[in-house]
């Protein structure tokens, strides 16, 4: 399962066996329910989580219980509340499974220490942050500039594979639409 | 004026005179008017800006010309389209001065130069990536989550300096709210 661990890192750069079991060693593994937490809101967020099975939510719970999705992640992306895991504060997000799901989790400590060793690491960590920030920066102009229908197009477009396996309610929840105006939509 | 940059990379990580030196060699340095453009849509994106004086702002204008805001840069801030300078595609975005400014120019060449030559600079941009991350991603839950009197609130509080500056016609075009209900909640 960690083969797409070493498969995302060699995108950007080539690694030995004997480099990658390096990194992997700094690695836990960590299996998850259906619908079994990650991360509750209010706990001390250990870790950065890359999927290698399985389906999970980050998500934003108001005062008022309605749930506001950060993001999904399915196998080969990164999970986590990122404000709390790099402040080291506690989470004011959740995360739990839409499918069951398996993941590789690394510890902060464990991140910069790698980073530290392997200029390598550091710089796979600086090109996947750097792609991370344009995706935010193009679902915020999508916040500022599009209308539902053209968010929802544009999500389908984007990741059509996730797609498929969120539930519409969810898809929703993330575009910050109503559930009611989705269906609309997408019938 | 280079000084505050040696300033915010020494936040991450200690440097001698020669290195910041060697770094700054990689930049250089432009001076623009009030209202001129220093990037416009379609046109190649050159550089990352690191601003040394003044106030800029990078936006989007949409197909019937009504601009949003992506950011704001003024001192010790850094601006440009990134999603084009990172994919060496064209700008989307365009780029003009609110104040004139004067900034230090990086090319996307010199900046892979300098984080292959230098551990500490690869370093010093992850940093700076991983905290522009989390920034965008408390945007996109107050785009979610918070009405507009609580996204003025927000950039009150989390920017009181910029607020002083930067018209209030620019600010409700950047929070993704009306110059009336902005004015509404400001007066």
């Amino acid at each position: 399962m960690s083969e797409i661990l070493r498969q995302q890192i060699e995108k950007i750069t080539p690694l030995t066996d004997k480099e990658f079991e390096y990194i992997l060693s700094h690695f836990t593994r960590k299996k998850i329910k259906k619908h079994q937490y990650l991360l509750q809101e209010g706990e001390a967020v250990q870790n950065d989580y890359f999927v290698t099975k399985g389906l999970l939510k980050a998500y934003y719970v108001n005062q008022d219980g309605k749930e506001h999705i950060m993001q999904f992640a399915m196998e080969d992306w990164w999970i986590t509340d990122y404000q709390a895991y790099f402040n080291e504060t506690n989470a004011t997000l959740n995360i739990d499974c839409i499918e069951a799901s398996e993941v590789l989790c690394l510890s902060l400590r464990n991140r910069e220490k790698l980073c530290a060793d392997m200029h390598k690491i550091e710089h796979f960590f600086r090109k996947k942050s750097n792609a991370g920030y344009v995706a935010l920066q193009r679902r915020i102009l999508s916040l500022l500039n599009s209308n539902a229908k053209e968010r929802y197009e544009q999500l389908l477009q984007q990741y059509p594979l996730l797609f498929q396996r969120v539930p519409k309610t969810l898809i929703a929840s993330y575009l910050g639409v109503s559930r009611e105006t989705l269906s609309r939509l997408s019938s």
